[in-house]
């Protein structure tokens, strides 16, 4: 059976031409970039390239740019810096959203329990932070504010931009989870005053396992892992050299592409809101459909049970799910919906479709034909089952 | 030019059929294994074969095995959870060696810094852990004895079933860095009283990016990270599929045929270090030549500018070091040959070469042909310019 992948915010099926360079470098070109010889040289000039293909993605200087083994790594490490650079008896306060990813929201639990003061901003049915709590929970003596660019579940743009001169105004470090933003929409950190910016990889077509973390200043940065001197002692550990050259040559390809993509992307994408929203009733697009990135939609079909109609859509080989990878192997309805307002039956019934520049317009209308059957059954279904239970009642 | 490659204690290169393995988890069975839907089940399945030849490996159930992104990551977790785990006001006392790997010893000097004591054992002149000094150091109130298995520049083997058991004796946890050892001894954690033990990939002809760390009971384990629920929570993050898959296939490879890979490698080794000896004056070994693991030589050419050395014989396409690939870079003798007692010059004056199941009888000849010439001609030019500077003083 064909496959339809439509879960592209949880992984990308890699590039040829990355998989290609990864098997040059574990091949005839493998080396240790730390070893003092020709074949830790030739190592080393292949992450010079990869690294400045990395940093022209987001606008960084290379040596901006830290190489670690995921976004969740990237995230953690920023997070642990504020917390252990922190001067003796300050409390420290993290001022965060109610709808970041899992490797914050968990990160800062834990922290929480350990005295760290964590302060929450609210989002609207939107998923856009609420401004005015936002302003005022940044105070002076803040030590970091984390909010994430692109929402996992909804697309849902954040205002980054205006955040970062919310805290560069008030002296406050700024990181941004920009897993979601980057190769999907122009980043620049030139443009925007962000301390930190954590990004990985598998989002856009790069191999999983690897991620970075922008450092706009590594003085401001305590690592993590303690060993050798790899990424500037930053990130220690021998380099995942294929997941790096994997990583800068997705990069290099998306940099190249990404207006077109972008543009690809959002049509398909937007083609396949409007034939379900025209062809099935009573289906709504959760969060903001303008502030939203060019792949995203999470589309709630009222009175459909999700997590059958996922496994429905699976077994005619479309791919899509009920919230973000990181946590969809838990039954609990999406906290992400669930915030911005959804009861829990909303959110149980809301699906998220993210597009790559691998999809087509085929994969397109033969999933919402799927859709509209598979819908029209299961609403059949739960018709009846209420039905039939009223007549037992 | 032909390449002799003599440096697989930093790097090797991967297996071909290792390669083929992590190409198709990048491309037509990719996936994200968090994902409900079928794609996500393959990568999922995938993982299950993988985890459980690293498992077979090491002698430890699939459930013990967490994957993460090098090992130093995975010694670093283990110092970690061991500080963050340590009772209110109770001091952290570790005792480890003199000759760990840098992640060790740079985790230390930071957890140091920070108030843990520390206490490093040192070693005799073969590199092996002085018996008494150990003996004393683990004290009832130690929290964590970490021993590397097998000394990346020396490859000698310390004796860490003893020091398992003297541990298990008077209840302290042990760690072991084994990254050296693993796929090149036979490992069974069932026999080894071990709580937690790292290794790494890209030691046996898998590739980098990727280590495991094998944890006795994952009550004992605080993560590092925080996040996602991969690895049982132990290691969040989207997973490394393409490296798990790799490192999965590598383990499988090397297990079935580690007795026939383990003669070869030191047959070809013992080969080496006799010609050296019988063919270049004032050559010594360096360390336990009994109790060593067999893929590793550390040679000292008295007399002679290791740097230089390994620079021509560079130049003549064989590849070597002078000490770990993660410290190499600096202009430092090795702190392994100084804490065994080597002075300053004999550490400059010392080569390592470690050999994998790739090398041949011809590399081994080759590299003993062109030592023999670099030796003699960089000791006439060491006696030249020794006379010159004797004539003008």
């Amino acid at each position: 059976m064909r496959e339809v992948y439509l879960d592209n915010n949880a992984t990308t099926k890699p590039l040829s031409e990355v998989r290609e360079a990864m098997m040059r470098v574990m091949g005839e070109d493998f080396g240790n970039p730390s070893s003092a010889h020709s074949a830790g040289d030739r190592v080393r000039e292949a992450m010079v390239v990869a690294r400045e293909a990395v940093a022209q993605l987001v606008g960084a200087e290379a040596d901006q740019i830290v190489f670690m083994g995921s976004g969740t790594e990237a995230n953690n490490t920023v997070f642990n810096s504020v917390v252990q650079r922190a001067p003796m008896g300050k409390r420290v306060r993290i001022v965060t959203t109610t709808v970041e990813h899992s490797s914050i929201v968990k990160m800062c639990d834990y922290l929480g329990g350990k005295g760290v003061e964590i302060v929450s901003v609210p989002v609207d049915r939107c998923g856009q932070v609420i401004w005015e709590a936002l302003d005022e929970a940044v105070t002076p003596d803040t030590d970091l504010v984390s909010v994430q660019w692109v929402n996992n579940e909804t697309g849902a743009i954040l205002p980054v931009e205006r955040i970062a001169r919310l805290c560069q105004s008030r002296g406050v470090l700024f990181h941004t989870d920009a897993a979601q933003a980057v190769g999907k929409l122009p980043v620049s950190v030139t443009e925007l005053p962000v301390d930190f910016l954590a990004f990985t990889a598998h989002k856009f077509h790069g191999p999983q396992g690897i991620g970075t973390l922008y450092v706009r200043s590594s003085k401001e940065l305590l690592p993590l892992l303690w060993g050798g001197s790899q990424e500037g002692g930053l990130r220690p550990g021998t380099e995942n050299i294929p997941g790096i050259i994997g990583m800068g040559t997705a990069a290099r390809l998306r940099l190249e592409r990404l207006k077109d993509v972008q543009g690809f992307m959002a049509s398909l994408r937007d083609r396949f809101e409007q034939s379900v929203i025209a062809q099935i009733p009573d289906v709504e697009i959760n969060g903001d459909s303008d502030m939203r990135v060019c792949n995203t939609t999470n589309l709630l079909f009222r009175d459909v049970n999700g997590q059958a109609l996922v496994a429905r859509l699976d077994q005619e080989g479309v791919r899509c799910s009920q919230s973000s990878a990181c946590t969809n192997q838990r039954p609990e309805p999406s906290y992400v919906l669930r915030a911005m307002g959804l009861s829990e039956s909303e959110a149980y019934a809301s699906i998220r479709f993210s597009f790559s520049e691998f999809n087509t317009v085929e994969d397109v209308d033969e999933t919402v034909a799927h859709l509209a059957r598979l819908c029209e059954q299961l609403r059949r279904f739960s018709r009846r089952r209420l039905s039939l239970l009223a007549e037992v009642g």
